[in-house]
Order: structure tokens, then sequence, then C-alpha cells
């Protein structure tokens, strides 16, 4: 059994530091390069990508909407031709840097907000989508399993790897259960890689409301904004290891 | 005798209209687009990609300060490392477009401020070069003839192209009469295109104090802002044809 | 009878110039003013407030979306804690540009798609209500006629003035028809005159589909953005003129 | 004998967060909050003013250039007209906040690359004494002792307050030693106070080079970065109250 596991790096601006980018490319196979529209900033974009060659990690852009204030977080009702003008722009200038380090950008994983809005809007998912094929079509398209990201995908013969969540309970309906409700998020590591062996095993998880739901997944999220998640992520690698999954990027 | 006439575009943002581009397009033979730093933005970039194609015309890069604000006209004083991280960043952007379009990005020229910078201070041309270097090392550096732009890409085996000015007057050392100055401005197609032939026929021009001044160009930067600019274009092309001078890309 | 005439302005940022202001300060009683989020700049907001000063022209806010790509024509996803404190921030920049001149501002009127959203959402509208009211209680709040704006300025008990429209149609409901429509425009400016007058005289409008709707009005939003926006303004002033309507500020 | 202390505060930015801002307040007599151009944003702001109140330290104002990216650090080349009304715009845009709350905005400080650029030259200095004179002129201009900050406010009429710093060397010409010279540094919390002593007490300090110094000031600056420079300002604050020296604000 294989799975990818992807972290957001690169999300500093200026002085601004946000991540403990090292600790995580320690652990991750895959990363998702923010590109400067909702953070980083091109010397950051430099030093991310040298930095993921280094770590002989899968190199990926994150591409967001131009909201550094929302950190991307905010919804933000662009019209499909800026979506996408904005994509390929964000993925150009990553592929520069990338290009000039002699590494590939294997794969787009929209961040924030902008991922939300593709994951329910097949519209959005498709302007994504015809960036990513204005800009290197093998790319894979990186984003919520079952979602309309990977139907997008689909629709125009885009690779694709469906991500699912190792630390957040799902809906009966398959979607991830609000952080702001009590029992989201889970804390300990051991379900953590419970639920994943769930969906590689036996494609479905047990939902926050017990019945089952089906996800598959290529890849996992995980986030190291702090120590605590970094040692997450490390018991989660363990317990993994053990049940002979193999962490792979895509 | 050639020579090519290169004119700055695509530094329209969002709902803010600058520039008669598609009437400059018809007349010269090189564009530089703003590539959304100091003017410009993913839309306005990915259709004026299409418009140079349709065209015909040679495409540049354009790259700036990251002040819209100030247009890309106020110096501002970034490091080395932020300053070739920056161009490669913007070069990148525009090259998603452009290759998306299958045309070529042929030259880069600097806008404004980084222009004047790059042109007196060494460290700053070497910056744009190293950037131009990383990104296609077969792009041309469009440079003020005689300034540390050109330097920097002898010293590092960039293809140059020394630019001049048709309806500048120089100064006895050779730079450009500030435009606060009487007289700084040729304001006749006739003496516009003496001038271009002195540069051509005796790669030297007759400065504002009288003396002869060597400058050898490539290119002679023209403005299309309004529709006087437009006819003064229009004017020096009739007239450089008349002294078989032949309109080419770089 | 009574009707103020508002109109946007200061809408120009750096190089990038939108609107003829003077020409629109000459007819209207009202202006409202960009504070440097959707459009305008410091020294475009000095100008204007100068502008508005010698014209005596009503001086109003103009508060946005921080989208200049978008113009603020784009929702945004913001918190309300956040509209409030953005909102705040752009009165008290504005309010320093007039208190300096010696004039006040007179009223406040959200922008494009900040204006959109607190017309249907009492939690925007509130969040600018409340920033008004911290700024200065004295202040009148602009805002669509029948809409939650109105709603949310009598909650706090602020001034409100209910905003129409000269040259739009309204649906059966009360609501402008989209301008995606045929027929959402009013062109002849006697037709427009009518329609305030309708406002003015009996309280009610014949929409689209040609029932009687109820709309009440302070003001009347105009545009001046080309010639003949400008002589539209100017129609529809005489005609109002001749209808014994006086045009007079908040 | 009183000194004042003051520190930079409120430079957060959305999810981007920097500064201890409530173990500063705990020890300083003034804070400079950042207005949203090089730091700070709109709720940023609000949250200061109002930690500022509750610590009862003196309010002041931190204006900066506008460059997130570079943290207001690096020069950027504006005209006097637009440094004026970019002061204003933040001045305004605080006072707002601190109106709400019933604070008063005591002084001014520009941050960064404004401030080094105001203390050598006099037209900048003079740009934004004026902008304080045009928002408030009872507002302490707080610059570098004996620089053209102190000259543009004696010019203006305005009160001001000399800085000079506890952990820095100067030259022999009373100028800060570069950060990038060995020795520029005050390590010792002792040494800093003695720095402090003699500057209030003889109105002059001993360089980097051996000779004295005439420096006379009203206002020590100090920062709160991590753990160490806030060990530091408490052992500083120690050794002054040995001394007798009162901390006050202004």
């Amino acid at each position: 059994m294989f799975i990818d596991l992807n972290a957001d790096i690169g999300e500093s601006f200026g002085s601004y530091k946000i991540g403990m980018d090292e600790e995580i490319m320690a652990l991750v196979s895959s990363v998702n390069v923010a590109c400067g529209f909702h953070a980083g900033d091109p010397t950051t974009m430099a030093q991310t990508v040298l930095l993921a060659k280094r770590y002989g990690v899968s190199l990926g852009a994150h591409p967001g909407y131009q909201d550094l204030l929302g950190f991307g977080r905010r919804f933000v009702d662009m019209s499909m031709v800026d979506i996408k003008n904005s994509v390929i722009y964000q993925l150009g200038s990553l592929k520069a840097f990338a290009d000039h380090e002699g590494v590939a950008i294997k794969h787009v994983k929209p961040h924030g907000a902008l991922y939300n809005a593709a994951a329910e809007r097949l519209d959005i998912a498709m302007a994504i989508a015809e960036a990513i094929y204005a800009v290197d079509a093998s790319m894979v398209f990186l984003g919520l399993s079952g979602s309309k990201m990977i139907e997008a995908a689909k629709t125009l013969g885009l690779r694709y790897a469906r991500e699912g969540f190792a630390d957040r309970r799902y809906t009966k309906e398959g979607q991830l259960v609000s952080r702001a409700l009590a029992g989201a998020v889970i804390e300990k590591p051991s379900e953590a890689a419970a639920q994943v062996l769930d969906m590689l095993k036996n494609g479905a998880i047990k939902s926050i409301c017990g019945n089952e739901v089906p996800i598959k997944v290529d890849s996992i999220c995980v986030h190291g904004d702090h120590l605590e998640a970094i040692a997450f992520i490390r018991a989660l690698k363990e317990m993994l290891h053990t049940h002979q999954v193999t962490i792979k990027g895509l």
C-alpha cells in the first residue's frame, strides 16, 4: 500500500515568517509551494524550491486568491477567466524557479478558499484545471477526494490525485466536519492512522455519525505549523509504516 | 540598415486602462509586456500576449519594481537577491502565457526606475542579467546603449540589444537630457528620424551641446499613450523607410 | 420637492486615471470619495477633497473591499470584525484630509460589492453601520432604499438616506434589474426623470413587469465616466428643474 | 531625571504575527503603532490601540513606506507631496481607532527607511512634519536626536522629542554605527544603561572611537522581538531606576 503525505510550505512573506518548512520537508513526500498571491514572495519561493530539491520531496504549486491579508482563506468572487489566468500566472512564476533548479512541478493543489470553492463548484474547478492544462498537461491536479476538482481533472484528461484527511472527521455525506464543531479534529495519531488505513484498505471510513462513507485517497494532507504538529506527523508515519503503508510522492 | 522599434504595452490593470496597445502593435516590431508588478495583471497579460501573436511582433518581458502606485517609476532600494528573484518571478509568469500561445519571449527590458538604476549600477544590472540567464539564456537583454546593462549582458555572455531614443536629446556625456529641462524632447519626426539615421550610419549623434557623442543602437524606444504619439511613430517610420532603414524585430 | 444627486469620484490610482471628476462636481450635490482600498490613493484623496470643497458639494466617504484589481466589484468573504475595522480605517483616512481642509464628511456610501452585500445581509450592513457610528455618529448612512443598510442605520440610530436609481429599471420585487438583461438601463433622460418624479411624488415606481413598487428616495445615484454620461446628468437635472424638483445635498 | 522608553508595536499582518506586544507594553512608556502600510492592518490596529489603552502607555503613530514585503525598510523614492499625503492618510486611519477608544495620539515616529531618510534629508523631514501639522499640530514629532527631523519640527513649530539608542554604539560624528560592523550593538544592559545616563547627565556619550559626542535625548528606542530583548529592557529599566531615572511617556 502506498500513500503520499503532502504539506503546504513557502508561506513566509518578507520579514513575516510562518511554518517549520525544514522540519516538514524531512517528513512528507510532497510539498505545495505558495506562489506569492496568498503567501510567499519571490525570494521565499527561490529558497523553498531549493530546499525541496535538497530534501528530494515532490514539488507542487499551491496557487491561491491574491489576498495576503486573508492568507487566501477568504472567498473572492473572481470571474472564471480571471481565475484561470491568475493560476497560469502563479504556476509560471513557480515554474521559473523550478526549471532553474532542474526540478519539475509534479502537482498543483489550490489553496484555502480557492480549494474549498473548487471542491464545490465545477466552473471554478474547470478554470483551475484549464490553467494546469495550459502550463503543463502532465502535472497532477491534487484535489479533495470526491470533489468537483477530480471531476474537472477527468473532464480535461488531466492526471489527478485524491486528497483525504487523517486528522479530520467526516460528515455522513463525506464532507469535512467544520472545525467550529466539537469532535472535528482527530487528536490521537493512532486514530488518524486508523482512518488512513480504512481509506486505503476499504476505500471508506466511518463518519462522525457512525455510517460508512466511501473515500478513496492518494494523498494525505498534513500540517506543520508548530512542534506538536510535527510530532503528530512523525507518529502517524510510524503507525502507517507498522501497517506496511509506504509513503511515496505522487 | 535595420532597426527595431520597441514599445511598452500591457500596462492596464483591472478596470484601469492605459495605452493604445492595438494601435502601437500595428506600428512597432517589438513589444515589452508588463508582468503584473509595476503594471499589468494576469488577464491583461494573457490578452496582450495573444494580441502580440496576432500582430506578429516580437514579444519581450518588461519587469519592474513591485510598485503599482508609482507605476514602477520610483526607485526602491531592493537587495540584489530580491531583484534577481523578482525578475525571475515576473519572467516566469509571462513565459507561462507565452508558452501557452506558442510564442517565445525574445527579449527582456527592465521598466522605469529599475531600467534607470540598472543603467547606472552594475550590481543591479547583473542581478537582472542573472535572472534572464536563469530563465532562458537565449533571451536578449534590451538595455540603454552604453550602460551597465550592456556590460552585464556581456559579462554573462547574454545576447543584448542597445537601446536609443529618437525623440530625446542627449547630453554631451551621452546621457538623456532630463525631461525637466527645455529642449529635452525632440518634437519633429524629421529631426527624430535624422537622429536615428545618425546613430545607424555614424554610430554617433550630436548632443544638445553640439559635440558628437558615440551611440550605437539596435532598437529605438517609442511611446503610444495618445493619438499624437501614434502619429509621431507613423511619421518616423515613413522617414526611416525613405532612407532605406528597415524596421525589424530583435 | 428635494432630491440629492450623488456620484462616485476620486477613483484614480497613481498614473491610472478614471472618471471626469471636475465635470461631475459641477453637476451633483454629493460626492462619494474612494478611500484607497478599491480605488484612490492618498494624493488623489487630498486633491479630491480640495476639489469637492471648491465646488461646494457635500462630501461623502466611499469605502470598499481592499481589492484594487477587482475595483471593489468582487465579493470578498471578510469577517464582520474585519469589515468594521476596514471601514473605520478608510473613514479615518478620508477624515484626516477633510479635517485638514475644514470640511466635514457628511455621509458614507459603501462601494460596489460591499454595497451589494450590505444591501442583502444585515450582519454586513451592521458592521458598516457600527464603523460609521464609531467614527462620527452624525454621518448619514447612504444605502439602497429598502435594503438592510437602512435597517442597520435605524437599529443603531444613525441618520440615513435612501438611494434610488434614475437610469435603472426595477424588478417587480423592487430590486434592480441585472445589467445583463435587456431593458435594465433607462437610456432616455425623460424616462429617467419620470421615474425620479414617481419616486418623489408617489413613493413608488412602475417595475419592468408593470406593477407598482414602493420606492422612497432621498438621493439618486449618477455616473460620469464619459461624455454621454455627463450629458445624461445635465438633461436629467433640467427636467427635474422643470418639475420644481430642487437638487440639494444630504 | 526622566526618560521615555518607546517601542514599535502592532506589526502583525493578518495571519502573520510579529512581536511580543503585550510583554513590551508592560515595560515601555510609549508605543509606535504601525498604520497598515509597512506593517499592521485595520483589525490589528484596533486591537493594538485597545491594548495600549489598557496598559496606559502613551500612544504614537508609526507611519512608513507602503512596502509590506520590505517591511518599510527599503527606501522608496517618493515625491514630497506623496510622502506628506501618505503620512496624513496613515495618521488619519490610526486616529479613527484612537478617537473611538477615547485616547489621543501623542506622537509620530516615522518607521524604518522613512525614518532614516528623514534623518538625513530635510525635504522628507519637512513633508512628514507638514503631515503631522495637518492632522494635529499638538502631536510630538519623535525623531533621531540631532537629525533633520528635529530641525523640521522646529521650523514648523511642532513639539518634538529627541530619540537616542541605549543598545547601539555611535560613530565619532554622532551617527549610529552600522549593524553590519562589529561592536555596533551594545549587549550588556549595564553598558546600555551607562550610555543612557551619559546622555541624560552630560548630554553626550563616548563614541566607538573614544571621542565625546553630544547627544541629548528625550526617548530611548527599545525592541521586543524575542525573549532576550524583553529581558534586556527589564534589566535596563532596573538599572535606570537604581540611578534615579524615572521612565515617563512623552
